[in-house]
């Protein structure tokens, strides 16, 4: 897996470069940029997961919330520069709705194909139940009702001030659950998790990797944007279906496939942490945090979703909360997601 | 009670050919039409019954998944065949709104009247709650959003998908029940209930019950259907509040009294299975069924309802989940549920 | 505490009066009425304790549900004479948000700062969350969606007809709760912490206290009334701001201090009663009173609220539910509520 994605950046880095230069036909740059960042995306996982395991869970933690959703802030703050608010809140709310149904659902079911049950720790679902109600139900609705019969200079006012609530409000959950009560709810020490493992790479070499990883995914987002409006014409797909299904996949594919083999090994902990943890990173820092960013651009965006992104993200939220709150899971459970997830990837395909 | 339901088919059916054929008046046709369907349909149910017992629960559970609803689905067939779609819909919401509420709510009254508490099995009820939350919510409230914007062409594609997905994870949903999970959630043996009782009538017999009840609802049902709108007019009815009061009690009218009874006895699985089970039938099988149906018809059915509608399947369903997935229930929930059906009729009677 | 209240009162009370006669600034008289209100309200709440601790538990719980909101409903009776429908239903919906948000949310996070896991009794907790989710979700939501296409008439015969259903269900409940399944459901015996304690007050002398109270701020409410308009004015508060955030405020002050000393002993079942029962108070007693009240008044109040309204109490209602149903609360729950009532806030501040 890691040879075949090695190959990939390979191939694909100076494949990018070469032909953004020369101009090649911009459907065929539309997978290269896409593979290219797949594997890319692949590196800053593993370089993260590197350093976090040199550093302690606590930097640790807060290394892998700001590098575990990287790949998506760079693509959107090109995207934000080029005035594509449009896909902005749609590739983050595919981003949401990918965590939370496919690959969730996918972890269920292939672990679930595996092993008749399968549980993961119940305190830490409904700690994450309560901070995805807070953060899809209440934070995104209330700008969505309340902005009807707003003009825009108080729609991002709000906006701005629901986003710093929701930056505060995730700094604080890292503190919660690194500072102040961690282990408090775990009946397991769950520490030893990463303190028994050996990093992949040294300290240097993983933050070298995560460095140059960075700036090439930036390089190449930079120019993936800009086959969009090609690619839609050419394939009949509209702005929300590319931002939802396409960007959303590309950006998260490696955390996806790590998510799924972690629950193929039975940890499923691990597997529900990278697809609801990823999520509530997209919701309640990353997505605030370009709302903020979006001040500094000339069109600025708002916190606004289209009401079919909304209702998704808020039904998703209801769905796995009642699926994961038991703290168990099947391959029935993982079926359900993904046919939640198939009917909304019809639904913004028509819309 | 059976006796009384003999008496009623035997007096009905004969009643019920002449009267249609002698054109007497709409309104006495009707109350006689209604009458005779609810006493098939508990011939229906017994038939059904017996043969489960004899043919083992597997096959027994999907003789119940088919008969189950085989009235509404016979009255709703022509119904659509007559192009009144608007009353399909309201009939099935009438029967989603009629299991969760009004049968799940009179058996925990009932049952609550005798005794303080009535457990029945958590697991069971988690497992229809994240059924019920994809049917109503997921797969119902995607389609109502999401064809805002789109022609009749895009929004039959949409209800067409969803219908698919839905009747597969139904079949798929039974495939879990009864062979790869089969007991693995449940810490009593519940196969005993099934296996214990002898059935009422030998499975000759029991056939032919079935065979010549169901051609009979369907002779009854036809015929029923052309009264609705002298009734409608001569009470005052609408459309709505007929298809989903009317129709869905007189198509519900034997399982609603046969759950009752069980709470009645403290077997509150039993009523329970009968209450959502059926109501997850109506919603995964039932419903998407008629959607694919009405393909061969001249009027196509969108999986689209009037907002009332799914507004109140999908707080029946957020309402049925908080009071049911503690596995415990009281004369209070019961009255909870049975004070939201009231609402929802004098809803319905006015709008 | 008590000391400065009874300051408060002894200064507030005359000042109210002469400040009324002589016509002083509505600014001025406005801050007033509000202390003054808030110091009479803890009166009003001592009192009420001190006759629940004499009259035993089941007149006390009745006692509590009829003046737990007096100031709520004296205030709300005199907008509704002036026909401040608006005022009415946005201070009700305030009443709910600032129990459900602001005092649990205090509550938690005051508790959580001095104890690492505070715990409540999980019985009452879904109890109280079926009633919220039948109050809220389904009997307040279900007249919005419906009355969009009825006329007057038609949406006050839904909304008395709602109305009467509540009513009756939250006597339903007070018998459930205090005669029937008096103890079932409590493990520890909660109802030695009403026969330990001394009232503070001898019978008559918290009738007489009780009487006094009232009528004062029967008297102080029909000014402070009188002053919304000129203080909105001046401030730049819509009238739904004045309704949610402040009069929610004043009416509820004395409550929301007790909620919060409780928390900090660790009687969080107390605490959270205090929050969620003060709550379905408002919502299945002195709003369709209220809406039933309207009919013997020039202007008569449907049961419809604004969408912004109905949106934040329905959002506030499934956090509330998400963080309580596990019986367990933290500091960082409480943040969370807290949070949603500053996003809350703000959307009212712009809306």
């Amino acid at each position: 897996m890691n040879k075949f994605f090695s190959i990939l950046v390979i191939a694909g880095v100076p494949l990018s470069v070469i032909g953004s230069l020369f101009h090649w036909s911009a459907i065929i740059m539309f997978i290269v940029y896409c593979l290219t960042i797949i594997a890319l995306a692949s590196f800053i996982g593993r370089a993260t997961e590197s350093l976090a395991i040199v550093m302690g869970p606590r930097i640790g933690g807060l290394l892998n919330a700001t590098f575990g959703n990287a790949v998506e802030l760079i693509i959107s703050i090109f995207s934000l520069k080029a005035g594509l608010i449009g896909i902005v809140l749609a590739s983050l709310t595919g981003s949401v709705l990918g965590n939370l149904l496919l690959v969730a659902g996918l972890s269920f079911f292939v672990g679930g194909l595996k092993f008749k049950r399968q549980s993961f720790d119940i305190y830490e679902a409904r700690h994450n139940s309560g901070l995805l109600i807070f953060a899809v139900i209440v934070a995104f609705v209330i700008p969505e009702v309340f902005t009807n019969t707003m003009n825009d200079q108080e729609t991002m006012m709000l906006s701005v001030g629901v986003s710093i609530i929701l930056i505060l409000l995730y700094l604080a959950a890292l503190l919660f659950k690194f500072v102040t009560h961690r282990g408090v709810y775990q009946n397991i020490d769950d520490t030893n998790k990463e303190h028994d493992e050996t990093p992949e790479w040294g300290k240097v070499r993983a933050m070298l990797v995560l460095a140059l990883a960075t700036v090439a995914v930036a390089y190449v987002s930079e120019h993936l944007v800009d086959t969009f409006d090609v690619v839609g014409e050419a394939f009949g797909w509209s702005e929300l279906f590319i931002g939802i299904i396409i960007v959303a996949i590309v950006g998260n594919a490696a955390e996806h496939a790590s998510a799924v083999i972690m629950a193929y090994k039975n940890k499923m902990d691990v597997a529900v942490e990278i697809a609801v943890g990823s999520t509530l990173q997209v919701a309640m820092f990353v997505l605030p945090l370009l709302v903020l960013l979006s001040l500094f651009f000339p069109t600025t965006m708002p916190l606004v979703f289209t009401w079919p992104e909304l209702i998704s993200m808020v039904t998703a939220v209801l769905l796995m909360i009642m699926l994961s709150n038991d703290g168990d899971s099947n391959w029935f459970d993982g079926l359900v997601l993904l046919a939640a997830y198939v009917i909304m990837g019809i639904g913004f395909y028509y819309v």
